[in-house]
């Protein structure tokens, strides 16, 4: 729980860390602010001079051009200007501490850092050591959160789907290792779901997987029963041992989404996947590709959602949204 | 031919993809933008509001520092906002396919995309496959074409030389594996030269070749008589074998351009070099340096003439050329 | 001495590529200018439109993501555009040479070179081979200067000490491969401060070292005393063979600032640092982030300087700085 760091001592955002701590009406906010930088009539996203002449850094200590081409539309969108750095290839390497990095960058004057690492919990780290001025937003931390996947889930989900509250959602696949999953759950169960049922074999969930919320089935057939929102996971083939799963083609046969299975779930419900997909491991391409899959939307609302949620945090600097 | 997909219902620009299915009316039309966008008076282009709000994505399958450059200089002189994609370190290293790369920045709201890509084609089918709302242009495909160098070429040679319809042209080098060539020959007859001569080996010439609608000679000294305006090619030598070619020395002797041989052109004959160029290799110095030479100026024109291509083509986004 | 070359012919700054050769009128001159950015209230460095329409290029030739970040920041700040070049990976490769890629880069309208270069003298070079519009700022070449560096040294001092005539300053470490020291010893002595003492082993001074202006000193207990201002070095350990020095254990033991070692110097001393800091090898992290440390306002200080130097090198294309 981190309720304090990620709030101001007037309750508004500063910090975008994690879902957990956050209550039904901030999370409600920002999916109202993103819906206002929305056109209604084409759904396109204008540029607006919210934070023009901030500084927003890219820090990635993980290499990802798709999450962070999606941060840093946002923050042009905004006309924010945008620093990227790869820390991999920075000064990290001249023996530099990941501290000494932060107070160099902070004594710039930048506004906002972007955080994306490989090891959970270090947007906490920097955002409890960093000065006052800055906010940080969790862009990815290990198998911790990825909280801004999670809001545009939930910003898409509305758009589709108009009450949470009588809404079964399901996530399938490795909810294991992913942060994605974990911050799905805190998520749906805040904004007050009817359900949320995980579907994975027994060696992709975690110990205890009910305490977080949720209902379980080991069986795709049974699980999707009822079911008003899919939301497929990515198989991150590269953290699995051959242990955990029994090969790709094995776990489509069981896991996969296909246009049959997709029959078992309400016929109005939509598919989502955090992308990139594995066409034929995960899901078919028939279902991604296909009338119900939202996939496509997802990435669309990202930019939305993660400029609602940089403006936000940046209120206290003078942003009016 | 390619008519339909690069112009829009009402015949505007929209992709930019091969000078092929282009009419003298619409390369004109961009010469003479091209011309707009560059001050009379000291030569220098200045910022225009153009594309404000509008978003650019180089999407480089290739590296090309040099290109890349001048199209992200281009697209700044028109107040847009880029976005640099080097795709060989991006997802597709997750397994993600081209298509959901596309897919993924069309959702994202970007408006264009600079295509640069080792296969040939590969522009031409990002342009069928995207979104209506995004123009293409294609900053050099495999062996196939390289249209806005082709443009800054007759930029260049309208500079110098008013009237395209008196002009012998020559082309000099590896024809056969040059998109640039392609695209220039292609340019040339539209634009209506009186004659345009590719002088190379004949290991260096596509089958055929007259059909492209040249005259060819395999002699420097013949090749090189009333010429107008000499187009020397890079010698790509990471695309030769050993077969094709007797070596850097021998090529030189036949077919690098000397002051002595230049003198054999007309005395007023430009000369001109798409770069890098390959110094003794296929051009003296004293050529590529001297006053006839119009290598660099080839440079300043390039982002000219690509502001133009990419503003034309914004003009059903509301850009008012 | 480069006096001229830095200089335009009505003696206003053109390149600022070494300190020598500028007069202190002129240092001071850059030292005031940088004070204009920095908001008096909050300290913070307001976006400016000074060089709104112009385009910086960051021409590194040496990997350095903190120095290249704080160029692109201070050219952010005043509105330029900006074009990052890692000459390592660009067309250089392709054979193509420095003086090619500089008159290419020439051709394309860009106003300003920020060079990093392992080899002493490059951005003279470029500078003395560059077009006349173009002004070339010395981000640190080889052994030779870092000039802006210096000068954020200097606004530092002045910042915390008002009359540069009263000072007693050290310089300690490896002054022997120091391009910061070479820069910081020549700024000092033409700003007039009484004293410039180099404190470092016999190893790690040039021959003849007292030519440059300062006194030496190779005992850091004797030599910090009665010093005002106290100026380590890093210590590049990538630049040392194991003949000049024993280990860094041992040089911490002799050279290392500590705590105790602090209190010889003046009560009111100020520790600087041109980051980044190794830890416990020339500086105890007590002394790094105590009380008399301005190494994180060294950082900020240099937007404001590099600003300034940008800005004052532009006025001759307009800005009024």
């Amino acid at each position: 729980m981190y309720p304090n760091i990620q709030l101001n001592s007037d309750g508004k955002l500063k910090h975008f860390l994690s879902i957990e701590g956050f209550n039904k009406s901030l999370l409600t906010e920002i999916l109202d602010t993103a819906a206002s930088f929305v056109n209604p009539t084409d759904g396109q996203i204008k540029k607006v001079p919210l934070l023009r002449g901030k500084t927003i850094v890219n820090l990635f200590f993980e290499n990802s051009t798709r999450t962070r081409t999606t941060f840093e539309l946002a923050a042009k969108r905004l006309s924010a200007d945008v620093l990227n750095m790869n820390i991999t290839t920075s000064s990290t390497s001249k023996g530099e501490s990941l501290l000494d990095t932060i107070r160099n960058l902070e004594a710039m004057f930048v506004d906002m850092f972007v955080v994306r690492h490989a090891v959970s919990g270090a947007a906490h780290f920097i955002a409890q050591q960093t000065a006052p001025h800055i906010s940080v937003i969790n862009a990815g931390d290990g198998q911790h959160a990825h909280p801004t996947q999670a809001m545009l889930d939930m910003f898409t989900i509305r758009q589709h789907k108009n009450d949470f509250s009588k809404l079964r959602v399901a996530i399938i696949g490795d909810i294991l290792h992913s942060r994605v999953a974990r911050s799905e759950i805190q998520a749906l169960n805040i904004l007050g779901v009817k359900e949320v049922r995980v579907i994975a074999p027994k060696t992709l969930l975690p110990a205890k997987v009910e305490t977080l919320g949720v209902t379980v089935s080991h069986n795709l057939i049974e699980g999707l029963q009822d079911i008003d929102v899919i939301m497929m996971l990515r198989l991150q083939k590269e953290r699995m041992t051959s242990a955990l799963l029994p090969g790709e083609s094995e776990y489509f046969k069981c896991f996969g989404l296909t246009e049959e299975k997709l029959k078992i779930a309400k016929p109005d419900a939509i598919v989502m996947h955090p992308g990139p997909i594995n066409r034929g491991v995960e899901i078919d391409s028939k279902v991604a590709d296909g009338k119900q899959s939202v996939i496509l939307q997802q990435v669309s609302n990202g930019i939305a959602v993660r400029m609602a949620i940089m403006a936000m945090a940046m209120q206290h600097k003078g942003a009016i949204v």
